[in-house]
């Protein structure tokens, strides 16, 4: 296509450069931004180069933080002894608003995936090793469902199952308010190997 | 949501005032940005940032322009007896890329909407009248065939309709390749009542 003019055609590349969205809906955007009074798009874009240059990472769980040690990490309360492992900041953000888990977190930063070429060195894996030595007691796995889920979390297995540690995963199972005969038969079939004790308040 | 870091709070937070982008979608963007060389969300910054302080107009036609006179209105060999008037820059292009029309243009820069709050004064109208004044013989309607794009095309046309100028709109129809019996009825009956003298060429 053919811009009239420089500026927008280097906004619509640009735009254009982020996942799922074509050169058609940057256009869009840009016109959307022209709309509008000129500091929304002076904002928009102040943020997302302070985002890339200020970022910062906690150096226990190497999520993203504000200090050098996150709010999460910081907090006494919490149980040094329950090590999750997730595979970014949305899972730990996912899991902090079930208000069930009161242990501490490392975030990987993605997961093992020959296909976009990501190793086991690409990710915080090393400092799972240090937390061993101290007092981790259980590492629990809250990885995604997939084979790069299950390929990663079998790696971490393998590399540390010598400690003394319990290895765990979060349950596979049918979900709270689904229908059995709509469910997929490697739920369901799962949800069968590892049923649970029955008791009053778990239903 | 309670994010960890607030240049990531920051970034969902303007990422997703943008049109068709939920906070979910925002955080999705604003995750590849990171994992992305840190020049990418410079870039793009900055492009947002220049798109919206260095735009300019064209003086003639109103449209996205980086010179004074843009390259369409600039061009000796189109013809200025002809104003095509549209609502923004993409009916320019898309116009432009049929390669079938060789007359000017005006940019309305949108359509009258009440319900949107636009009227006619903030639209380009009154160099029309300007054009109508110099050598302009016909006014051709290329907006869309909504309830604003009528209602602009007559309010135009009850504003200038003294002049010694035609007025005409593009044909609404049935499009190339489509089966009659699928056509909307209202698009079938204007091509019925709008039928054109059949030559060789035509078909």
């Amino acid at each position: 296509m053919d811009y009239p003019s420089k500026v927008l055609a280097k906004a619509v590349e640009e735009i254009s450069g982020l996942p799922g969205i074509g050169k058609k809906s940057a256009l869009r955007l840009a016109l959307h931004l022209l709309k509008q009074p000129e500091n929304i798009a002076i904002d928009l874009g102040d943020a997302l180069q302070k985002l890339v240059i200020d970022i910062q990472y906690c150096k226990e769980c190497h999520n993203f933080s504000d200090t050098e040690i996150c709010d999460i990490c910081a907090q006494e309360k919490r149980n040094d002894a329950l090590l999750c492992i997730v595979e970014d900041v949305r899972d730990v953000m996912a899991i902090e608003s079930t208000g069930k888990y009161r242990g501490k977190y490392l975030v990987l930063g993605g997961k093992i995936s020959p296909m976009e070429g990501v190793g086991p060195n690409q990710l915080n894996i090393t400092s799972i090793e240090k937390k061993l030595e101290k007092n981790v007691q259980e590492i629990i796995f809250a990885l995604s469902a997939t084979m790069e889920g299950d390929t990663t979390a079998y790696y971490i297995y393998k590399k540390f199952k010598n400690f003394n540690a319990k290895f765990s995963s979060i349950a596979r199972g049918i979900s709270v308010g689904d229908e059995l005969e709509y469910a997929d038969e490697i739920s369901l079939g799962r949800s069968i190997q590892n049923r649970i004790p029955y008791d009053e308040s778990s239903s």
